[in-house]
C-alpha cells in the first residue's frame, strides 16, 4: 500500500485529556481517506484481550512452538535445497498392503448407496452407533479378557480428544476448592499431554528406573515407591500411562500396570492407559502383549496407528458412567463423532481382518524396521566411536537414543540436525510435570523411525557427523 | 447374577473406628466368592468426583436433559407401536440428487490410490490443508465479497467444535480477575450453544422486538437500542447471531448486522456469525442474501447442512491471528481436523458444483417443503379453530410456531404430542442467558419441517388433535 507516496500523514507530540486526566499522546494529522484503513486496525484489536481458556490452550510452552519451529526449520531446508530426512513426526507409515484393504473398504462402502448416504448424511448418535459399538464389545471382550458391553465404549473425534476430555475430567478444579493433577508415574511421555490442560500445573510426573541391558541398551521402568508415595499426597485425579511408550517405545510389564491399577484403585481415582500404539490393534509391539480391560481402567484406542488418522477417531472403554459422561461431553462440544472412523472399524472387524492386519502387517512392518534402522545406528555409531545407548525397541514408531556425556545436548543436536535438512525431536520435550533434574531429559533425542530406508539412513549420517 | 440363593450375606449394624473417631456402620459378612464382586464395585466409584469442567459440560441443564427425555419417550413410543412423526431433531434432509453428487465425489476420492492413501493416512496441517484453504478463500473471496486469503481460514472437527473454542475463548475467565459473557443480541436462538461455557453464566441475551406481519404470521427483529445500552456495561466479550436463526427460521436483515458489528467494534470485541444454515452454502435461505466477510467479523461454516454431517467439518472465517489461535487450540485438543470433510469440498468447489447445489438443489428443496407444510400447519390449524402465528420461515429447517393465548404451554404441548408419538421441542429451550420474562418463551414450539410429507401431515394432525 503506496501510504506515503499520495497521502501524508502527519503526527504532533501533544498532551491529550482522556477521562478528565491529561495523558501525553501524539496527535495523528492523516488523510481523509485512510480513515478507513486507520479505523479498522486500530479498532480490530480484539486478540489483544482473549480469555485463561484461550491463552492456557494456544499459549502452551510445548508443542505448538516446537511445531512453528520445526515448519520454520523445514521451510529454510527446503530453500536452502537440501534433502531432507523427517525423523520428527508420528505419522503412520503408509504400508501398502494395509494400503490396498483400506481402498477396498472405501471402494465398498461406496458401492452401496444407502449405507454411504446414512454414513454422510446423518449425525452419529454422541456415543457412537450402537451396532458399531456392540460389535467393538464383543470383539474386545475377547480381546482383553473381560466383559465389555457396548455401554462401556464411547468414540470421540480421535485420541487426542479423548485425553483432553478424559484430563480435564479428573483433574484441574474441583468443587470446594480442591485442585487435582494428573500423574504420570513414568517419563518420558508423550509430548501431546502437556498443553492438554485447561488449566496450568495439572501434570505431575516421576523420573524411572533405569535399567541397563548392555553397552548400548537399556530400558526404563517406574519407580513404584514413589509413585505409592506421590498418590499419598492426596492431590492426584487420576494416573495415565501410553502402553508402548511414546518416546522410548517402553512396554512396561503387565504386573507394573496392575500394580499402578491397584494403587489408583486405592485411592478412588482411575488408571488411564494410552493404547493409541498397542494391543489389539494397531499392535505395533514387539513384547509379549498382555493387556487386559476391568472397570478400575480407562483404555483409550486410536483408528490413527493403524494408518487412518485422517478419520480422527478415538475409542475410550472404561465404566458406564464414564462412557457416558464422555459421550455427553462429545455432544455438548461436537455434536457427535464422525461416521466414517466407526465404519470403517466395523468393516475391518468382520472376518477378523482387523487382527489379520494388526498381527500380520502392521506388527512385522514395523518390527523389521525398527530392527534395520537400530542395526544402522549401532554400525555407525559403533564406528565412529560415538558414545551412545538406546532404548530397547518394544513397540511404537520411535526409537529413544541417549548420548550421556556428549558436549552437545538435545537442543544442540536439534537445531543443528535441522541446519542439515534432519528433523527429530529432542528428548526436553518428553518430561510434562516433571519437577526435578534427571540426566536423560538433556540426553535423548527421538527418533522416527518408520520413514523410508534411505531417508532414514541419510538421517543417521548426519547424526553420526554432528557427533564425532 | 443369583446373590441370593447360593451366596448368603449377613450385615449387622455396629459402631467402627475410622482415624480414631467412632462412627455408626454396618458390617457386612458375605461370601468370600463374592469379595471380588463388592471389592471391584465399592472401589470403582472414581465418578463421584469429577472436575467442575467436566460437571459443566455433562450435567447441562440443556441439550443433554432434553435428549434423554427424547430418548426415553422415542423408545417408549416404538414399544407401543406408535406411528412416530421425528419433528424434533436437526438432520438435514436427504436429497436424492445431492445425494447422487456425494455418491459420485466418494467413489472419485476411491479411484486415485495416491490420494485416498494421503486422505487415509496423513494427519493433516492443524489448520487444514494449504491448497484447500486457498480454494476456499478464493470461492469466499468472490461469494463475500471480501478480501478474504487462507490464512483467514481454519477447519474445524465441525462447527459445534469451532463455537466451543470461540465462546470460550472470548467468553470466561481473563486475566485480571475479569469475566465476561458472549451477547446473544436476539432471542429465540441455536439451543446447542447454551451449554458451551466451561464456566457458568457465560451467556446473556435479549428478547426480540415482534413484528406482525398479519393473523398467522410475524417475525422477530433485534432491539438495538438494548444490545447498545447491554454492550454498555462492559462485560460482553463477543456478540454472537446464527442467520438464518435456528429455531426460528428468521433472517435478520443486513443492515442491522452492519449495526451490530459496528457496535461490537466500538467495544473491541469480535461479532460472530454462524452461518450453519446461511450463504454461500448450504443456502438454505428463503430471503435476501446478503451478505459480507470483514475482519470485524467472524463467520463460522459448517458442511453439515448441506448434507455432510457425518463428515464433522467446520469452518471459521476470521483475522489471521483468530484462525491461528484456533488452529493452535485445535492442534492441542484434537491435533487435527479431519482430511475427508475438506477433500469433499474442494472436489464440490471445482466446476462451481457447491454453487449448482446450494442454488439449485438445496434451496429449492427447502423452500418447496417449507411452503408445503406451512400450507398444512394453515389449513388444519384453522379448519380447527386454534389461534395460532408463526414465524416467517426466511430459512433453516425449522418452523416457529406460536400458540399465544392457548391453556397449554410449550412443555404441556411436548409432552402430550410425545405421547402420541410426535416429537418436537418445546419453545423454553431456545433462550439460553435470558433473565426476563417474554411471553413467546413458554408459548412456542420448533418443528423440522424437512422430514417426509407424510409423517410431516401426520404430525401436525396430532398436533391439531392437542390444541383443538
Amino acid at each position: 500500500m503506496p501510504l506515503m507516496r499520495h497521502n501524508p500523514i502527519f503526527f504532533l507530540y501533544c498532551p491529550v485529556y482522556f477521562d478528565q486526566k491529561k495523558v501525553q499522546g501524539f496527535l495523528w494529522i492523516i488523510d481523509k481517506k485512510l480513515l478507513p484503513y486507520f479505523d479498522r486496525n486500530l479498532k480490530t484489536d480484539f486478540m489483544r484481550e482473549i480469555s485463561k481458556f484461550a491463552l492456557k490452550l494456544s499459549e502452551g510452552a510445548g508443542i505448538s512452538e516446537l511445531m512453528k519451529d520445526l515448519g520454520i526449520g523445514l521451510a529454510s531446508a527446503r530453500e536452502k535445497g537440501l534433502d531432507l530426512s523427517l525423523m520428527g513426526g508420528g505419522n503412520p507409515a503408509h504400508i501398502p498392503s494395509v494400503e490396498a484393504i483400506f481402498q477396498e473398504i472405501w471402494k465398498d462402502l461406496g458401492s452401496d448407496s444407502n449405507s454411504i448416504n446414512q454414513i454422510l448424511g446423518d449425525y452419529s448418535n454422541p456415543q457412537g452407533d450402537d451396532s458399531i459399538r456392540e460389535q467393538l464389545a464383543s470383539y474386545l471382550s475377547v480381546q482383553l479378557k473381560s466383559d465389555i458391553s457396548s455401554e462401556n465404549i464411547a468414540f470421540t473425534l480421535g485420541s487426542q480428544s479423548a485425553f483432553f476430555l478424559l484430563f480435564n475430567s479428573f483433574a484441574g478444579e474441583f468443587p470446594h476448592g480442591r485442585f487435582k493433577k494428573v500423574l504420570l508415574p513414568i517419563t518420558p511421555e508423550y509430548i501431546g499431554y502437556a498443553d492438554q490442560g485447561i488449566r496450568e500445573d495439572m501434570f505431575t510426573s516421576l523420573p524411572p528406573i533405569v535399567e541397563t541391558v548392555s553397552d548400548h541398551r537399556f530400558f526404563y521402568l517406574p519407580d513404584m515407591n514413589r509413585v505409592e508415595d506421590r498418590l499419598k499426597q492426596g492431590d492426584i485425579g487420576a494416573i495415565c500411562l501410553s502402553r508402548p511408550t511414546n518416546p522410548s517405545g517402553n512396554v512396561i510389564p503387565w504386573n507394573y500396570i496392575i500394580k499402578m491399577k491397584e494403587l489408583a484403585s486405592r485411592h478412588s481415582i482411575p488408571f488411564i492407559l494410552d493404547n493409541a500404539y498397542g494391543y489389539p490393534f494397531p499392535n505395533i509391539l514387539f513384547r509379549e502383549p498382555k493387556i487386559q480391560w476391568d472397570p478400575e481402567m480407562i483404555h483409550v484406542l486410536s483408528l490413527s496407528k493403524l494408518g487412518l488418522p485422517g478419520l480422527r477417531t478415538g475409542i475410550i472403554v472404561a465404566k458406564k458412567e464414564i462412557a457416558s459422561r464422555i459421550s455427553e461431553m462429545t455432544a455438548v462440544m461436537n455434536l457427535a463423532p464422525g461416521n466414517i472412523g466407526p465404519k470403517f472399524l466395523s468393516k475391518l472387524l468382520e472376518n477378523d481382518l482387523m487382527n489379520k492386519i494388526s498381527r500380520n502387517m502392521i506388527q512385522p512392518y514395523y518390527q523389521e524396521k525398527s530392527i534395520q534402522v537400530q542395526s544402522i545406528i549401532d554400525s555407525l555409531f559403533q564406528k565412529a566411536g560415538i558414545d551412545y545407548t538406546m532404548h530397547e525397541s518394544h513397540g511404537a514408531l520411535f526409537l529413544w537414543v541417549r548420548f550421556p556425556y556428549h558436549k552437545k545436548n538435545s537442543q544442540d543436536i536439534y537445531k543443528e540436525a535441522k541446519n542439515q535438512g534432519l528433523f527429530l525431536i529432542p528428548g526436553d520435550w518428553f518430561f510434562p510435570g516433571l519437577e526435578e533434574t534427571f540426566s536423560h531429559r538433556n540426553e535423548c533425542i527421538r527418533l522416527t523411525y518408520s520413514r523410508n530406508l534411505e531417508e532414514v539412513s541419510k538421517g543417521i549420517e548426519i547424526l553420526t557427523k554432528i557427533l564425532s
